[in-house]
């Protein structure tokens, strides 16, 4: 199942030490023209090497696309790209040839498929997403020529949250610091806090928040294919994610229903709601107002400190903790759950069309 | 999108005061001796009207089987049922025939298809989940038969909270309350609270965890059909739901890797880990280990006040508050917690069959 | 795979002896306005007992909605709907228990499933086509809206054949006679035809053509989902089907380029061709020029002949010739294959809709 | 729609003039050892220049691996692949820049996504066909390890034709000549043939048949992915299709039930019928006989001819016969053939895997 998507689909492929990684978009609308540069962008803000608290490892994820694209415009037919793997050290995985990390796909790899690519997590590296993320910025892009804005930024970082409504982001400053939280106070004390963890040879999880602004009424398919259903299963297929939830989302449990409920509201505008629990979907369709929502991201399996783990034949062993990563995977997160929302958005509007004959 | 699953597929169809509501299973795997007792009791544990603290509507809601079985036992064919409408009361709804409910999908309906059945919310009504339930039911059977069992139960209503891991939830006592939470004290605090909350003619929120004990290793699909994924968008699918958090979830985001990662140990019954922090799957394949996640409800919609909204002329107007509603959907929404969860574990078990030749 | 199309789908359920046959509609556009009348018009002309020529069997083949239609009008919601079976006898079945009829998918449902449901066929009677025909019919209805027309009608049966050039048929005297050939002539020799097949209990095959008219430029999904191989794959889908060609089709194989290419032409109705061998599709999009195929159709292997064979152990056996069927399929099947085409038509209509954001 | 496939699924992209084609392989059984040899020899067979009445474009048509295999064994992961276009030359195509030559792809496409990359036809040339190849022989060589053996043969070349029942071709002796037809007389006609035709500018269609051994019972999946439909479906997306049948297709339609109808009998070795008309296929699933089925092709389009046609703006222009091209693509479309109908059984026979719990 490396197919995303209905209408607007990516098929990925990939591992981390292979020739290249990869993927096919096809049902991208015919005739629009991209703008190569900005996808380029999306790319380096997702690729290791960018700043001092993420993975020291360089790839330069330059993206060759091979078809699908003339003159500059999309042709209609499948949208075929490469990455090349520039920087893979596959040695420094030979340690881990027979041994199982704790909390990694290892072990479920193997005992799933009988054998595993064990260099650099293979498959179930999040190397993938720079797939998604090519593809996602294309989305971004068609979104953009209909007025549809997608941001995501880094709302917690372990204890440290940005505890801000919605409304009040200011999404221009996400990219204004390497923790990329719009807050530049909160952002600074994150920073300092992966920095000291990743001192520590440790992790750190966190959550990010996505705001989807200009989004038409009308998006989504019950009862299975909910907006919001699709944008969770999305966000839950990124690498390290452990919990979705929009609007009001687990908080909205505590409330009763005369609180959490949203009045409509007749403006000049249009129709609006007064509050935005329901986080600009209801029914499993888009209302017009901001969609908002959570992703939890666990802190990366990979430490730099020795553990107790078993081998291929059931013996303990001890796993040791070497290599070049991330001690918290939030900020180059952003961009891949931005790509996600944008594939998801994009699908859902191209549905939308066939509402009606 | 009214169709779930790969292999093993529901098409569910049916509007709250249709004729009646029902589905299509497709896959089912054939030659397997049905206990159609079991899947009755199932829609009983979801019907309307089953204790004090759920609406006091009362519909039979006895499924007819309409193919797919034949003496007994499932034959490879689509299995039809239909499920009866009985006890709709449309004048209920005229009232609301041009108003747009408070966080109801009234507004997103007749602006998505340009006009809506207003009657008990049409398809955007909980009543539609009577068909998973039913398609649930089959694969909880199925799944019985390998060894693998489903156990939902409430967590939370509003403040209220079941507190324990869930290695040491009694799951043989869910069913002993009308709330369905297995602590017997907490449960009676809850039901006096939602009985409150319901003579206010209001509504509160909750939380269903579910477990999945006997799951083999192996079950997932990276990397877009992750199991977490897969069970993610199956849970957002269901009425009321605003999120997902499987394993340690969003608490997982405040803890180091070093706290987080699940050790491997080798015991005489296999591998294992000394913690769960993973909730049974690792890199979105199963791991063995029990499999549990979250899934928050809002409080519903539909209250006994007065609100104010606008109509579709766009006027501002009053909503009634009047109709037999649940103050509180959780106990009602733990088979279909049940029922969701049994349907992706069946068809992901079905999938896992073509990984080799 | 009881699903057929991408956005309009339909999904049936049924066997021959059940209690009822029937289906969901899902993806149909919503708002529009349904002749119901038309839609049981389409499944009169596939029931049995109609004409002297098919089988005697009488089933009335009432269809009942039950969802997805609010006052008259298309909701967007999932249309479920049942079609009872009235005039089983399924005692004239107890005789072929535990034979496996030459021909019939006895043998290959037994070996598949482990057990069959035998009476009447199962699901492998053609019975379930009168769900295809409901749906087609909804299909039809949506796209003379569009102004897009689909006519079919029996071209050969046995020896017997129609042979005219598609722009030079008439289709409004296709169902002038039981045979539905539309040269009456020719169609009184296919009914004296039938006759004496009948009479000796034997069958004979046929084939139907259809035609497309007004279906617009740029319907089509290549590579894989080429107009005509959609077109294709759903008329082999129909019970006793065993070829399609399009075009010049099978006749086209000893043309030279020369004389096969349609040369372009500019007319003031606009772009045509001066000959049609494409049959309407070029590269997998339709040109705008008329759509025509035929479609081959074995003699049923229902005989009132005894016929030698095996039974579930692997025993010969004498499988009697009774019970009340079609000598020739043909007259009925046209319902179907318009049906069939008319779901395709209209689910790549909608799939185009999608080509341009 | 470029993914085939439901649970072995190729995703294909590329143009004739783009930097490469290729694709991405999903759903392909884990821990089989490729011969990579093999699937290079199917690429060969296809590729253009092979011998004098093909093409005389010189591709070397190297396919290279990007990932999925590691140790030389698929892992379970994606196999995504490339062929780099090497011998484009792309001027040949600027005098139909603005041209629609007739009978192509180049008018449809235009009209459908708005303009088109008309370099050797863009995604619409047969070019894509080689992506095919590589999937088909990695299916190929998986279900030779089932002991299923697919191969095809060319059958007819214009009004040339090897008339032998399935059973007595020699399928040893279709690689012996250049025009792949397996008797050693009628291919030297073919050859003969397809030369003069060659000479005077021209092209011929002709007919493949497909023979595949050793299927097991029970493929096919009632009753809309029955497997002559899905064989058909995937026919009928090969370039230049006019037409599939299946064991009698379209002589069938002339027979009688009674002469039809295929006798089961008891051997030693087991059920089997005493003739074949069924094709091996009974119900759309597998009966254990040989399956067999004849595809139609028509003559290529292209033609060293000039043709009457319009332009863009709809003037009439006259098409020049240039370039390098293919005066009967039979020879090649053998392996193309034998690939779609490898992954349609192989994807089969994962899917009947499902079947029962």
């Amino acid at each position: 199942m490396n197919t995303f998507g209905n209408i607007f689909r990516l098929t990925s492929f990939g591992e981390s030490h292979g020739l290249s990684i990869g993927g096919v978009i096809d049902g991208c609308p015919a005739g629009f023209e991209l703008d190569l540069g900005s996808i380029q962008h999306e790319l380096d803000r997702r690729k290791p090497g960018q700043s001092k608290i993420v993975t020291q490892r360089k790839e330069s994820d330059i993206v060759e696309f091979q078809s699908g694209i003339f003159e500059g415009k999309t042709t209609g037919a499948p949208i075929g790209f490469v990455i090349k793997n520039t920087n893979q050290r596959s040695k420094d995985y030979s340690h881990i040839k027979e041994q199982f990390r704790p909390s990694h796909a290892d072990y479920t790899y193997t005992k799933k498929y009988g054998h595993r690519d064990y260099r650099g997590g293979g498959r179930s590296s999040a190397r993938e997403t720079a797939a998604r993320v090519v593809a996602g910025a294309i989305a971004k892009q068609l979104l953009a020529s209909k007025g549809i804005e997608i941001a995501s930024f880094v709302k917690s970082v372990g204890p440290l949250e940005l505890n801000l409504p919605p409304e009040q982001i200011d999404t221009t400053k996400i990219d204004q610091t390497i923790i990329r939280c719009p807050n530049l106070e909160i952002a600074q004390e994150m920073i300092t806090f992966v920095d000291k963890v990743r001192k520590e040879g440790d992790s750190i999880g966190g959550t990010i928040q996505c705001l989807i602004k200009g989004c038409p009424v009308g998006l989504g398919q019950p009862v299975f294919g909910k907006l919001h259903a699709a944008l969770g299963s999305a966000m839950l297929s990124i690498n390290a994610v452990k919990g979705f939830e929009y609007g009001s989302g687990f908080s909205g449990t505590k409330m009763k229903g005369s609180d959490h409920n949203d009045m409509f509201e007749k403006r000049e505008s249009g129709v609006t709601t007064k509050t935005n629990y329901s986080g600009g979907i209801q029914g499993g369709i888009s209302n017009g107002q901001d969609i908002y929502f959570n992703v939890a991201f666990k802190p990366v399996a990979t430490i730099m400190q020795d553990q107790q783990s078993i081998d291929q034949e059931g013996n303990e062993t001890l796993v040791k903790g070497k290599g070049r990563h991330d001690p918290c995977v939030l900020p180059r997160a952003v961009p891949i759950v931005d790509a996600m929302a944008a594939m998801v958005i994009l699908d859902y509007y191209l549905l939308n069309k066939t509402t009606m004959i």
